[in-house]
């Protein structure tokens, strides 16, 4: 079986799938990826870490020979097509091996059975909706980063999917902060689910090289399936129960601060110099007119930094994380930012002036 | 005391002396840098790990008060500098403390004592002699990237200086492989040295952000200087034999091939993908009109590339580790390159086509 291959069609499709091989050690076939090529020259691509699965297609130019199906190792074979030209790449399969040919370039590859390969875990039923792709990754990138990290803590290491009436939310939360994003929907799939990080990650990436703007998310219950172009993504649901993110909303603020959002985030970063060489906090003090940053350790001295504001509300002196303030402010797009405070033991919410239905949540460290 | 400096003028003195700071571990005094003020507002700068020591020079826009010296920990000031605008900035020292000042912006952090600071290892006596630095820059990074990695192998982790006549040589080499790249002196320094990799490391750092074409070498037996603009480097000669890297150069070359040094690069990478994720050797055969590059694995397959050549002599199959070909071929500039085989024993000598003074050799690995 004899297939051709456009390499610059070929490597974005490559790196669509790469992200859900798993490690080697899982099982040697899972680090690979899946060709199936049919009768008329439709070749499958697909990768699966048992937990996400990636799926996209391509037509070959030319194919000569019977339908098949094979595996190959995935690091190897895209070390070797990101070493190719940008032209027609052949293919050739016999019982064992895939022969990859461009002009004076040769190689041979062993390729592992595709009858070891985990089926593609296609959603059969459920209810579906429609979104804009763009308008989703915005709201994956604007949350990913607050998961927790720890794929231990099962019911925060991820993304929870709320819907609710027109409106479906993404909320992801670490125990020290949240971030959540609001979409409008058409037809809500009812069900809430949580999806993890990695899982999340896998869409994220593989979005990264769609064409259309139109992506369908549909549920069957137990696995939550993502299609645009030829691309499909399907992912587990996490069993495990994401904590009531409403309580953690804060209500009555009592003091509120517009900023500019880069000067805010430059004295944010001079104002922690001290925190980030020692004491890993940064003091805010609010006065009329005026925030004040500051930071200070035993061996690294002080560092404080200014900022004219406009202020409503009671003064206020509260510690953070700059960590957490800095991160959460990189992801603000607008020119103004509101600082919404209720006291130096509550959380501080952040929402971006004229950006509608993002909200960052961050607690703060208790003065002593 | 108070002075103020340019952050554009400040910020590469930094850059110059920061490599030369010590870790803390070491002697916390030691990752630090000392700045000493004198009574007209000049400043000096200075770093040491007490092998290479490097000094340089600043003169304040504004300067009231005593001459006076400190030491601020070099991670910390340069972090604190590096976060500023490119405007004034103010200094202000007391007893224990310097305070940093720009626009709302204010620092303040403790200072060590500059008398633990050791003294620059001021070069007093010895010959001298003046090299363009441009050219010595580039000889450095010819050949630093193959002196052995391995601080415990003394005599190869460094770069030798080998003075003949009007002639100096620098030489590195780890064992399998070596470079040599030749420059012109007008008056030798006589006795030929050994520096360590990091104090050339410090040395090739700080020739970066140097406006001067000119620098001055001296040797004094035990230390060697390098000067230009207000900057001084002084690193301790290596007390340790340099190999006599003349046995290593291979003589009577029965096979020589011009090659193109993109296209022989870009055949490397490609023949020896298989090695990369396996053997980790690459076979080279040369037949009359072209290279043929191959390597293979057990569980990854074979890669093969061929390349046009011209070819004066034998045929010879001679097989090597293709890291240590690619790393030589991308220090080529030339656009072609002279491959010099004796036998599939002996040692390749690669000479870029054009450009004088620079040899690269390597050795073969046995084929079996």
């Amino acid at each position: 079986m004899k297939f051709t291959l456009e390499r610059k069609d070929l490597l974005p499709k490559l790196e669509t799938v790469a992200m859900a091989v798993a490690p080697k050690t899982v099982k040697p076939v899972l680090a690979g990826i899946l060709f199936r090529v049919s009768q008329d020259g439709e070749i499958s691509l697909m990768a699966t870490d048992l937990e996400t699965s990636v799926k996209t297609g391509i037509k070959s130019k030319h194919f000569e020979g019977e339908a098949s199906a094979f595996v190959v190792e995935a690091n190897l074979f895209i070390e070797i097509i990101r070493n190719l030209y940008d032209a027609d790449i052949k293919f050739s399969l016999d019982t064992t091996n895939l022969s990859i040919d461009q002009g004076k370039s040769h190689f041979l590859i062993p390729t592992m059975s595709a009858d070891d390969y985990p089926d593609f875990d296609t959603i059969s039923a459920g209810s579906s909706f429609k979104e804009s792709l763009t308008a989703l990754e915005l709201m994956i990138d604007r949350t990913l980063f607050c998961a927790a990290r720890d794929e231990f803590m099962r019911n925060l290491n991820g993304i929870y999917w709320e819907f609710d009436g027109d409106f479906f939310r993404l909320v992801a939360a670490d125990g020290f902060r949240m971030a959540l994003a609001e979409g409008k929907v058409g037809t809500a799939l009812g069900e809430n689910f949580l999806l993890s990080l990695k899982s999340m990650k896998n869409l994220h990436n593989a979005m990264k090289s769609a064409k259309s703007d139109e992506i369908t998310i549909s549920h069957d219950g137990s696995r939550v399936g993502f299609s645009f172009d030829d691309t499909e993504i399907v992912a587990r649901v996490v069993e495990a129960d994401f904590p009531d993110y409403r309580k953690v909303l804060p209500k009555a603020f009592k003091t509120r601060v517009k900023v500019d959002t880069k000067a805010f985030l430059d004295a944010l970063r001079r104002g922690s110099i001290a925190a980030r060489f020692g004491s890993d906090s940064i003091k805010l003090e609010l006065v009329d007119g005026q925030i004040r940053l500051m930071s200070s350790s035993q061996d690294h001295g002080e560092s404080l930094d200014e900022l004219a504001v406009s202020k409503d509300g009671d003064d206020l002196t509260i510690a953070f994380n700059p960590r957490f303030l800095s991160e959460a402010m990189k992801k603000v797009d607008s020119e103004e930012t509101e600082l919404n405070f209720v006291d130096a033991g509550s959380a501080l919410q952040i929402n971006p002036v004229g950006v509608e239905g993002y909200i960052y949540i961050v607690m703060p460290i208790r003065l002593i």
